[in-house]
């Protein structure tokens, strides 16, 4: 009676309707239960109370018949998914001592002194019947209930850390079961350092679909992705379509694809100097730590890069890198010679390979005619050949940062490029 | 017969269940409507398809009377809200000439040649007995339909630069004419090195509200925030009940409490610092830059932060920071001595008043049984006065490492509280 790979999601907490929480996990679950062909169809977003739950719970599971709700798992009392539900499906609450135990067990791990808050006690009453959905990563667990006609409503947490956990480890493959062999899957080519309106151009500016799969053009702070969707197909079909796609997208958008899907920047930077045997060290000013942040962010990292120094106030410019006082006060610190200084200075200090500079005026103040806010320079040593590039980046304070530290990233990955032999 | 203070929204397309966008106009109608006293009582994300339009507008309507539509009003065939809620009201759609005109004057305006596309001319077309609300960022006009027993729908597009503009331009004074006076204000006390239940039993286990206002706890990576929320009451008697709440919650909180609202970390130790004429420098191993990269987030950072070192690999600890060699072998790098090390070394290295250290195991990799993934030392040298406090994380890499620079600050806050003469 219900389609068995259709799902419908209610999202519970009075935060997310006063807008002070963005929901990322709308996005986690599209994307996890895509992959497997799994739809939603619909999202509800209620207050945290019973009557808001009850109402939008039983109107999905009429509509749909199977329904993620997220948050009001936890041990406060405006926690009330458990209780309202249990209600709904017309079962008591009673304690579960497997979940008494595991909590006592977390507990004990962490190192906290004493006996359970009688608070996170109330995690372990769960509704009579209910299956229960491990939690590997925090204190409650999910659990999901089902009526006699098959209905299901599945109760997780909100925490995007632990929704995540529990959607890979219990979730995908419960669905998987389910969804009979079709699949929903998109495949992006990222680009950077190029116009959506020049990506249009080279694609053929009235091409809504690559390969006979729909396209979508994704700006961002990291450049703009090139998404095409496969739908309800086999996983074979859906591959070789999604292949095709992205082998005509990358011949009309050349060097300027860096990565598909999840890939990052930073990821490819790290693979490619780790294949070569480059090491990286960085020197930042207005970023002030930002590209380092992005590059450690990935693990692995420590095999490429070495380190560096935050250069932010000019003492530490002069000191940690050599960069000229006379310099500095000629053409101050926004400008092409102190951005090469900084690049060979911190590559010097540390004997990394490649060095990588930016010194910039991220705004809001600082900004002057000949340098407006967003301007930046970035330097790139690599092998003692030192090459320093200008831009001006739209935005506020945090997206000309940003923008800076990939377009930094880029410059290194296209020098790498030139270095390549022919035809690698 | 409706609350005049309470609206649904309901948010159509497809990217949105796919997990492609993530929703970022909930969060700027919430805020917007909220600071006049409008509630936004239910969200709901919907497909393209007039069917799903229909039921979710018709159900919003019959719940709460007044319902804001976003997306599915530009001028391709996907676009269905205009056509589907004409439907819906029963109004035919008819051309009207002064969107005509306006889209032909912004055709010309783009310096685009020839005569306006004849999709475009799709967006003329509208309910009969439509209001238009203007949208002066872009082509698609909103709409507003109003039935006979004042239910109404106003329509705006999904572009987040065309909402905003068209909710400050005409959807706040509309919505400010119908709130009587009244207003819907939160507070979030925010808190960090304090677990939710630990919060809970200083505040009452069972409490769910504080001077009559309903309390939610709201954890996350920075720590917790504590909100409270006034509804529909005047401004100044909002106020005062806010007020009241925030001095019970601090209360009860002490000094765990480290902020209020929208004030982050990094800010408030900023702050701090330049009241007191402190300089940071930072010297960060597993963070990689990210405890400088969220200072230097804030404007003005320039004045305390000084800069530091990315000391990722143990050479650059040695040679930027005079970390002992035979520490790091007897110890490892992740160590109280080598943290204490580094905070001195940075310190006498930049002159800064306050040297702040980080070294720790981010992980995936890494672990071993003595000092487990997460294992954080954090070295805090004031003055001089150099100490060192050993953590252990939870989390994935990321969450590791935005809690380590979390903690770092929450301790300089600490220690400059010390330091603050008694009374102030």
């Amino acid at each position: 009676m219900f389609k068995q790979n259709e799902v419908e999601i209610v999202t519970i907490g009075d935060e997310l309707l006063l807008g002070q929480t963005v929901d990322t996990n709308a996005v986690t679950l599209a994307r996890e239960l895509g992959a497997i062909g799994i739809s939603i169809v619909r999202r509800a977003t209620v207050a945290d109370t019973a009557d808001a739950i009850t109402d939008a719970v039983r109107q999905a599971l009429a509509r749909t018949g199977t329904v993620i709700t997220t948050g009001g798992l936890g041990p406060t009392a405006d926690d009330l998914t458990r209780p309202t539900l249990a209600a709904l499906f017309g079962r008591a609450l009673v304690r579960d001592e497997s979940i008494v135990a595991a909590l006592e067990a977390l507990w004990a791990s962490r190192g906290r002194g004493g006996a359970l808050p009688a608070s996170n006690l109330q995690q372990a009453m769960v509704p009579e019947g209910a299956e229960i959905v491990p939690n590997p990563e925090g204190t409650a667990p999910g659990l999901r209930l089902t009526d006699g006609e098959g209905r299901s409503v599945t109760m997780l947490p909100g925490v995007p850390r632990e929704l995540r956990a529990m959607l890979q480890q219990s979730l995908v493959p419960w669905f998987a079961a389910r969804a009979g062999g079709t699949v929903l899957r998109t495949r992006a080519v990222r680009t950077t350092s190029i116009a959506e309106s020049a990506l249009a151009e080279r694609l053929g500016a009235s091409k809504r679909s690559v390969a006979g799969l729909p396209l979508a053009y994704l700006p961002g702070m990291e450049g703009v992705d090139l998404r095409v969707t496969a739908r309800d197909l086999p996983p074979d079909e859906a591959a070789a379509m999604l292949d095709e796609a992205e082998r005509l997208i990358r011949d009309a958008v050349g060097v300027h694809a860096y990565a598909t899907d999840r890939v990052t920047m930073p990821m490819v930077v790290l693979e490619r100097c780790a294949a070569r045997g480059e090491t990286i060290a960085v020197a930042e000013s207005c970023t002030g730590g930002l590209l380092g942040a992005r590059l450690t962010e990935v693990p692995g990292s420590s095999r490429v890069l070495l380190g560096g120094s935050i250069a932010y106030h000019n003492d530490v410019k002069v000191r940690d890198l050599g960069v000229s006082p006379d310099d500095l006060a000629a053409h101050g610190a926004v400008s092409e010679v102190v951005a090469l200084q900084m690049a060979r200075g911190v590559r010097a200090r540390t004997g990394a390979s490649i060095g990588i500079a930016i010194t910039g005026i991220a705004g809001p103040d600082g900004g002057t005619p000949d340098k407006p806010v967003g301007t930046v320079w970035i330097g790139i040593d690599v092998h003692g050949d030192a090459r320093a590039h200008r831009a001006v980046y739209i935005g506020d304070r945090q997206e000309i940062r940003f923008r800076a530290s990939q377009a930094a990233l880029d410059l290194v990955r296209r020098r790498l490029l030139e270095r390549e032999p022919v035809g690698d």
